[in-house]
């Protein structure tokens, strides 16, 4: 046995324990606090195996799966950039580069380069797969909104129309997603728990 | 597309969200708060992905994960059962037979019996994909204890006899894994992290 080689492994387990503690917009469905990062990697793995059938072109169920999984391991040093956050969406990239670096550096080679590939993988949106896991991404947040009247969209001054334009990429991975996604932000407006927005972009 | 189908799956995608909402006694490494169900299943994920090549017998890394990201999934309604607590796992199987039916009876037929199948083989050790991803089950607690300090162990007057005797079945999904684990506790014990226990069982 390689010794260090678990070592290492082990390490990275410790150091992505982090991701419990970084803290999204998004509230429970419950709405007794906001939801970590981590317990959303789960919930989105769990997605992937039930709905996988949605997607847009057939795809690798457990690719998926380890793709969200990872997806959100960055944050741990570059935390979580709220979608509809424009300004700081600018330097997203790079420091999130610089993350993926430095924590998939902590694997061994083998390992850490997988990883670091279905990050990038996902973040390129570059493969059925990708596309998507990036609709689940997308899905979920929108999910425990519609469950918690708004309450995250209401908090950041986010409108319907908002919500559409910077969601419209679930289209890629799932047009039967998507269509569910228009619908229930339809009905969320016809309830008054979204502004429909005047269509001006912010 | 079958509209009922879409809303179970979601149906059942809102429910288990109640899994971020059940407290283990286990402590996140930093010491900060417990940790979650639902983050203690990600993390069990990420964990079968990197150490899957220590398993004892060549496992299907994929349904490690899928079991693992389901296997928690009951507690939601029968709540965490702490493994050193013998009094509350008496009741354990029943509450969590119950729960198992009502909460995999949310999805389609289909994919309720998968989620079903997944957790019955969790429960029953009965290939070396379960009693791999038992084995992760027990070791990150582990992990967690040991760079607490000990502390859900010290909290809750756990001895490290106590403790090998509880994990001893990690040996059987991965003795290389059991091995780490028993030099992890002796150290903590020559640390004076957790008492080493008068060999008697409790």
């Amino acid at each position: 046995m390689d010794h260090d080689r678990l070592e290492r492994q082990i390490d990275f387990l410790l150091e992505i324990d982090g991701l419990k503690e970084v803290v999204r917009r998004t509230y429970l469905v419950s709405g007794r606090r906001r939801e970590n990062s981590a317990e959303h990697s789960w919930h989105l793995a769990i997605a992937a195996m039930l709905l996988a059938e949605h997607a847009a072109e057939p795809v690798d169920v457990a690719r998926v799966a380890a793709m969200v999984l990872v997806h959100d391991v960055v944050e741990i040093d570059a935390g979580d950039t709220f979608v509809y956050d424009t300004e700081a969406s600018a330097g997203k990239a790079d420091r999130e580069r610089a993350a993926a670096g430095r924590l998939f550096g902590l694997l061994p080679a083998d390992q850490g380069s997988t990883l670091r590939a279905l990050w990038d993988e996902f973040e390129a949106r570059s493969t059925p797969e990708a596309r998507f896991a990036q609709a689940l991404d997308r899905l979920l947040p929108v999910l425990h909104n519609i469950h918690t009247a708004g309450r995250a969209w209401r908090e950041n001054g986010i409108t319907a129309d908002r919500v559409l334009e910077r969601n419209g990429h679930i289209a890629e991975g799932s047009p039967i997603l998507w269509q569910a996604v228009r619908r229930l932000v339809e009905r969320a407006v016809s309830r008054g728990e979204v502004e429909p927005g005047s269509g001006e972009a912010r």
